[in-house]
Parts: C-alpha cells; sequence; structure tokens
C-alpha cells in the first residue's frame, strides 16, 4: 500500500471516531451512528475526489474502507459503554482527521499538477468538510465557523507548509509530516490554550467609530 | 422505459410530494414550493450519479423530470387548498421515495460492478439524500438522524436484501420488489408502531457506571 | 477574456463581498472571515461545473479566483473598519451576484446543449447554491427559502427571459443582459418595496375549511 492509501485509511478511521462520538451526543440509535461516522470519513475525500474527478471515487471501488469505518464507529460505542471517553477525544480525533486529509488532498491536488494556491485551498476542503457534514446534519454551528479555534487556519498553515516544503524540492516524506504537525499543532494549541486571531465583528467595530 | 426510469420517475413525483409538504409547513411562496420539491426530488439521484460519474446527470438531459416535479408540487399544493393532507402524508411520501430511489441506487451501482457492500452504501446515499438536503433547507435535524425512526435501518435493510437476493440470481424483478417492500415496510413500521434500534447515548450511558 | 470569464470573476468577487459581511455578523476570525467568503464565491460554480462535468472545476485550474476572492474579503473587512457598511450592502451584493451566477449557469448550460428547462434549472442552481452554502454554514435559514423575497422567483425569471431572448435569435449579449437585469430588478424591488408571491401555507389554509 502506498502512503496516502494508509493515510486514508488512518484518516477514516479517526474521522469515523469523531461522528460516532458526536453522534453520541444526539443519542442516535445503533446504524444512525454508522451513518454519522460514515459521512464525517468519507465527506472530504469524496468532495476532493468528484472536484478531481477522480474515478471511481475511493471509497466506491474498495470495500474495506466502509468496513472499516463501520468497524471503528461500533468500536467507539463498545468503548463507551465500558469507559466514559473524555470531554477532548472528540476534538483530538477531529484534529487528526483534519490533519490527515488536509495534507492528502493537498499531495494528491499538487500531483494533478495544479497552481499551488489551489492545493492549499483543495487541501483544506479535503481535510474540514467531513467535520463540516457531520456538524450541519447534527444541526450544530460547523467547528470550522466557531470563533478562536483556528480550525480553517490550521489547515490553511499546514497545506501552506507542505507546498512550501515541496517547493523547495525538501525530501519526501519530510514535507508531509511537517505539514501535519503545523495543522495538528496549531489545533490542539488552540484547544489547549485558547489561542486565537483576530475577530471580524462587523456591528460592534462599527459602532466603535 | 426501463424499470429504473419508471422508478425514477415514480421516485422524483413522492418526493416532489414530499417537499412541497414540507414547504407547506414553512410557509414558502409557490416558487419557493417548487424549489424546496425540486431539490427533495433530484438530490439523491443527483449524488447518486456525481458519484459514479454518469454523465449527463439524469434530470439534465431531459427536461421531462423537472416538468414532472413542477407539476407534482403545484397539485399537491392545489390539493392542500381543498382538502387538508394528513399528517402521516409526508411520511408516508418520504417512505416511498426512500424505498425508490435506495433501490434504483443499488441496481445502479451494481450494475457498474462495485462491491456489495458499496452497493448498499450508495442505494442508502441515494435514497437519504434528498430528503437531507430537504431538511437541511428548511432548517429541520433531518429525518435520518431522528431517533427511533429507523430511516437509515430501512435503507440498509432493503438494500442488503436485494443485494443479497441478486447474489444468490433470484429471478428480477423480485429482489428490487423484495428491497422495496423491506425498506417501505421497516419506515412504516417504525412511523406505526415506534419500533427502535438500542440508542447510543454517551453522557447518560457514562454515568450508570 | 471571453465575457464569461470576466463575469465569473466579477460574480465571484461580489459574493465574496457579501460572504465576508456574513462572516462579520458571525464573528469570526479573519481567515474564517476569507473561507466563508470563498465557500460563497465558488459555491455555485463549482456546483456547475461538477453537475455538467466540466473539467477542471473552473478555480482549481487559475489560482486568480482565490486571490480575487481573497482581496475582496480583506477589503470588505479593512473598510468596514473603516466606515460601516450600511445594512443593505449584503443584500446588494447578494443580488448581483445571483444575477451574474445565474447566466453564467444558463449559457453554460445552453452551450452543452441542454433542453430550456434544464437551462433554467441549472442557472438558477448555479446562481442560488453559493449563498445557499453560506447560509447553511453560517446556521441561518437560507435566504433562498425565506417567504417573500423573491429570491428563486428571481432567478427563474432572469434565465427563462435570457433562454427565451435566444430562442428567439435576438443578437448578443443583449440576452445575457436583459436575463440579469431581470433578476436584479425583481430580487431589488423584493427588498424596497416588499413585493412576494401567494404563500403556500399548510396548516393556516387548511383550518380556514
Amino acid at each position: 500500500m502506498t502512503l496516502p492509501a494508509v493515510l486514508d485509511f488512518v484518516g477514516v478511521s479517526v474521522f469515523a471516531v469523531s461522528g460516532a462520538l458526536a453522534a453520541g451526543r444526539k443519542q442516535l440509535d445503533l446504524l444512525g451512528v454508522v451513518v454519522l461516522a460514515l459521512v464525517t470519513a468519507i465527506g472530504g475525500g469524496t468532495i476532493r475526489d468528484v472536484l478531481l474527478d477522480r474515478n471511481p471515487i475511493f471509497w466506491l471501488a474498495n470495500g474495506s474502507y466502509i468496513l472499516v469505518i463501520a468497524a471503528s464507529a461500533l468500536l467507539t460505542v463498545a468503548y463507551a459503554r465500558w469507559r466514559r471517553p473524555p470531554r477532548s477525544a472528540l476534538l483530538v480525533a477531529d484534529a487528526l482527521g483534519l490533519a490527515l486529509f488536509s495534507i492528502t488532498g493537498a499531495q494528491i491536488a499538487e500531483r494533478t499538477g495544479l497552481p499551488p494556491v489551489s492545493c492549499v485551498v483543495l487541501g483544506t476542503i479535503t481535510g474540514s468538510a467531513g467535520g463540516i457534514v457531520r456538524d450541519v446534519l447534527s444541526a450544530e454551528i460547523p467547528l470550522v465557523l466557531k470563533r478562536g479555534n483556528l480550525y480553517a487556519t490550521a489547515a490553511i498553515a499546514g497545506t501552506a507548509t507542505y507546498v512550501a516544503l515541496e517547493g523547495l524540492s525538501v525530501p519526501r516524506p519530510i514535507p508531509s509530516f511537517a505539514g501535519m504537525a503545523v495543522i495538528a499543532g496549531v489545533r490542539l494549541a488552540a484547544i489547549l490554550w485558547g489561542l486565537q486571531l483576530p475577530v471580524f465583528e462587523l456591528d460592534s467595530s462599527a459602532e466603535k467609530r
């Protein structure tokens, strides 16, 4: 198996865990849990493949993805019945999924010969789309839009790091791992220490003047 | 016309009725009703065609789909002005659309040579995506996620039945009709008798231990 | 540059402004503003290209779109810090984006040889999808569904005008500009004077009988 294929499987598993944990907060039934895990796990890669017109979509031709996702979701449920997962488990699983999918999205875009800025945007979409679909279906405001969590920021910083190091011909797989480290690091720093970017607040910024 | 084409038209009509009824609860204007009916009716099949890279998308090349949908939506409005549709009409129309679209999605996936588990997932997506888009646009929590209605369960059970009977070489069109009967039966049983699967409730299951 | 390409850039800019203004009401951080602007600006054209299987997607091969969008979003933020944008700025930017994207969507569909009714629907989807994604991600009920704003109505009326004038062989670019004028005119009339279509209200219409 190639590195992107392995990362796809790992990314799919951690997003499945994050989908199952989100489902647990919504009190879905067991198949509902599997469905939310599936949508979360295949959402980003599916949008990547559709936008790049890659055919077939990664999980359609190879049934293993769906089985890995269903197994990850059910193991999450089984674990949660035995021991309470910490509140932070959803955020950590989501951060790892974001890191893995953003970089694989940027890798595939780069290999297609797209310009650097498109690689950054496509990587960010690949990484965040699954979580966005999970949050929209759970009727939550998407994490990516919640203030002060550096979600899109992390994905953009990490994929830009990856694209820059590749452009400098840094030997592989250093650019990939550096990019993932930036993404996971920025996200976890935002979660742990409350780092944030300046906020664009339309009404109050206007009232100050 | 082939059986899948006929089923596409019937599925599109019942989903158009369900979209129009949902629009009536949101007090949209007449074209808003047609738009919500359209999105509901073409959502699932469009996602199916995009994922399978089928070209052109089923409703683009053949203008009849859109005319059938608009007519179904306006007839629903006209009927509702004359006589109040029962509360259950939306749920029944939705159950029939789910049955028809899930099975045609699984059929087309199977004919493309995809593995059985992908046929089940693609069929379930085809069946439920239109209703999910309808609910997301209406700012409702999607039916597919609401606890205890066996929505995804019905689609998965029915498409699995279809795939299994096809695998056993049961003569057509028995597998299709058996699959649709399972889907509509499970959904209607859940609506009528409140059948449900075990629920994964993250916080309270943890508190019990 | 061809006319559709120029219109794509203008449409992308005004939708970026509308996305940035919507982000300001949600108090996102600076990159969140750029992300919401991006999604709003590329949403409609991306769905158009995916449905028509156009390859590559318009913004992927040409990095300028993303740079134009990011610049438009940041200029909107800078302007808003200096002077308060009027409440109507979001609605006007959105109306112009709707007009531009609906007509380019219909143009491209027509050149693909699709039937007139499909051109109208594809144009309407192209025009409204970006704003719908913006509103869904901002956890707002989409403008397109809010009663009495003639949103879908405007897009349908304008693309139908375009298709009809093209069918009558009216010399170009008259059909395009006439279609855009109808869309922007109907939307702005609805905003200014509260024009609206009859409403389909399921429960109260039933209670009257």
